[in-house]
């Protein structure tokens, strides 16, 4: 088969509408980019059968690998696999095991199975069957004449696995090369300083390459390199992450499935240590964060909201000279929080988050976004001020990272 | 002008990758659903001035209305506006009032305006200029030959304002009719119960319509009506909009902009009562999501996440009896948190939340996803034990909008 181009096409009214934000092309697009795989078109087109197969037609002229998600439910309106059937010619028929994963799932969820569900399991004569481990309609591939067509369900919840357990290893069967990535996590760095340092680096690079995304307060480095094995791509990559992991030091927190809250998470289950939290202005966002990894329950112990300057001083012990004194937003105050966390829940380390979150609040001194964070770990206290100048819900985010990511690195220094 | 036909179409080879979300075209889309304006394709397509062309050239095939996002940059790579003028025949011009604008935008930014900066100032020849007051690219509206291309900048937070201070009182302009929309928010009843409830009612209507549409444990009913002036669309919609208050009652908890925290802290500030909480599983999500709306700081007094059982006695004052007797997942634990956390903060109303999110720790007895909520106001106590069958995530989302709909309710009831 000759080098594949891929368009996706999104199924569903519900995305013309505006009712739902495509993410599942963006999924699948930044998936087709793992494999070296060239996107030059992406659609969205209703549950209109006409349509869907227009669309169909206007995509394999262009393209040999169309990916679809949406339209396979069981109503009268979810027609595009029978528009997939037609364009490539073939009757749809029904798939035995499909039939039994859908018979199985209905049963686990106590749901009585309807005619609707029955056509769920008519699949394309000759495709692959994709089952559906979190759903009831089941996906396929169906390859003839030098084309491909991919489709899958809408739901990302049922997407994304089918994505990454059976399209993906397809897909890489048929490439002779292997596209490994390796993403790099880096906190405490602006993007245009990630770039300005790399820039040169960036642009003499071929095989591997490098490319920096940033999200909220976080920079990724993604680094790709394609070989005819894995081994040989691994090899291509380590050098590079090296040398990467020689200039940001302990600001690379993590790598790939790595999150700020897991490695923070790991760092104390290590060690045996617990967590306290103090919140003011994240009420809660930082300790919840940190509960997003499931190995969280052995090392939080508990944690505090303390929006009111009565609970500072009841709940953390924060003196109230101090609030007096130097304001609730301040890092005398946030240190004490922290201190008074730990205490309370006998913990080895603690944070504190104490800020203006926006969009009111701010005073010349300490404009909105001014955010105050402690870090304590066995005894020992380090505050720090920050000035985000986000919206309420981005300097909220901002606040949490930054805190997780100091105590991070104020555990690596202890 | 005949009636309008809308296409979206971004540009960006970043969306191609997946490094990007398309919410733009989201946005744009239930900006054209308000106006009852048909959408009936979106399409995505690099920076490469033949595909754009081409693209717009599809579009105009069999639509009359093109919305583009992105591509208006500084540099060379950005050649979408130019080929916007090249489909319609036109020179580009320099707009004066473009070029003005940049330069005080840059000057306020204290940056230095390069040359390329001012080939953002061109504009097609014939085009009603669209000023970016949140970024240096113009907007422009094309209208010609009964066609109208209208181009936006590509960030959010340029497209978002220029699209909804400029392009849609122009769109309505075009209109005779007028569509008026208002949505209201219902907890507490399954999508498919809201829908067998008004199917038959649905189906009948077509002036103005009746919408569901499901987010995490709500269901919004949107009522849209087009009429010859907006007096005229409001008075259609308030019989229907009195209808579904009268099925669903005090379970429809609001509408348009409300959401369950902005209800919730307006009708705790009503009262001047304030609320506390304590949180196990969900780990200060309830708490995090209350301070959503700005208003919270006036009643949110402060919270707990009391992760472990030593931390529900400790801060909560939790009986070491109630949790040995029925487990730190029970109706009975709920009922002594809310209590504790309201006793501990000194407010008239608490929350509480403990369960299992999953993915471990479930049981026979208590599997995955049961989840025990309790509610204080003023001395009393109502609990009741959910179970949610999603995952992780999902479970504990699901949790926080119960948890603040049980305490809305019974606040209405007390």
């Amino acid at each position: 088969m000759k080098a594949l181009t891929a368009e996706i096409i999104a199924i569903g009214t519900e995305i013309l509408l505006g009712d739902i934000v495509n993410t599942n092309a963006a999924y699948l697009a930044r998936g087709l980019a793992s494999l070296g795989i060239n996107t030059y078109h992406q659609e969205v087109v209703g549950d209109n059968p006409a349509r869907v197969l227009e669309t169909f037609e206007r995509a394999f002229e262009r393209s040999n690998l169309v990916i679809t998600s949406g339209g396979l439910g069981p109503t009268q309106d979810d027609l595009s696999k029978e528009m997939g059937a037609k364009y490539f010619g073939v009757p749809l028929i029904e798939d035995f095991e499909a039939r039994k994963h859908i018979e199985q799932y209905m049963f686990r969820l106590g749901r009585q199975i309807t005619e609707n569900n029955w056509k769920q399991a008519l699949l394309p004569e000759g495709s692959i069957a994709l089952y559906n481990h979190n759903g009831t309609a089941p996906g396929f591939i169906l390859a003839k004449d030098e084309r491909i067509l991919i489709m899958l369900p809408g739901p990302p919840s049922e997407l994304i696995p089918m994505f990454d357990e059976q399209v993906l290893p397809y897909l890489r069967t048929l490439s002779k090369d292997v596209m490994v990535s390796r993403t790099l996590h880096i906190c405490g760095v602006g993007e245009s300083a990630v770039e300005s340092i790399l820039a040169e680096k960036m642009q003499k690079m071929t095989n591997p390459t490098l490319a920096p995304y940033a999200k909220e307060g976080i920079v990724d480095l993604r680094i790709t390199a394609k070989a005819a094995t894995y081994e040989r791509a691994f090899d291509m990559i380590q050098p590079v992450e090296e040398e990467i992991r020689s200039i940001f030091g302990k600001q690379v927190f993590g790598a790939d499935a790595d999150s700020m809250e897991s490695v923070l998470v790991e760092l104390l289950t290590e060690r045996g240590w617990h967590i306290a939290t103090a919140e003011s202005c994240t009420a809660g966002w930082a300790s919840g964060q940190i509960v997003n990894y499931p190995g969280a329950s052995k090392v939080l112990e508990g944690g505090f909201v303390t929006y009111s300057n009565e609970a500072k001083m009841t709940l953390l012990g924060v003196n109230k000279e101090t609030l007096e004194r130097y304001g609730a937003v301040s890092e005398e105050t946030a240190a004490e929080m922290a201190e008074g966390a730990a205490r309370a829940l006998n913990t080895e380390t603690a944070i504190s988050i104490t800020g203006i979150a926006g969009p009111g609040g701010g005073t010349a001194e300490k404009p909105v976004g001014t955010v105050c964070i402690g870090v304590y770990c066995n005894g020992k206290i380090q505050t720090q001020r920050y000035h985000f100048s986000r919206n309420r819900e981005a300097n909220r985010r901002l606040s949490v990272i930054r805190a997780l990511d100091m105590l991070r690195l104020f555990i690596l220094e202890n």
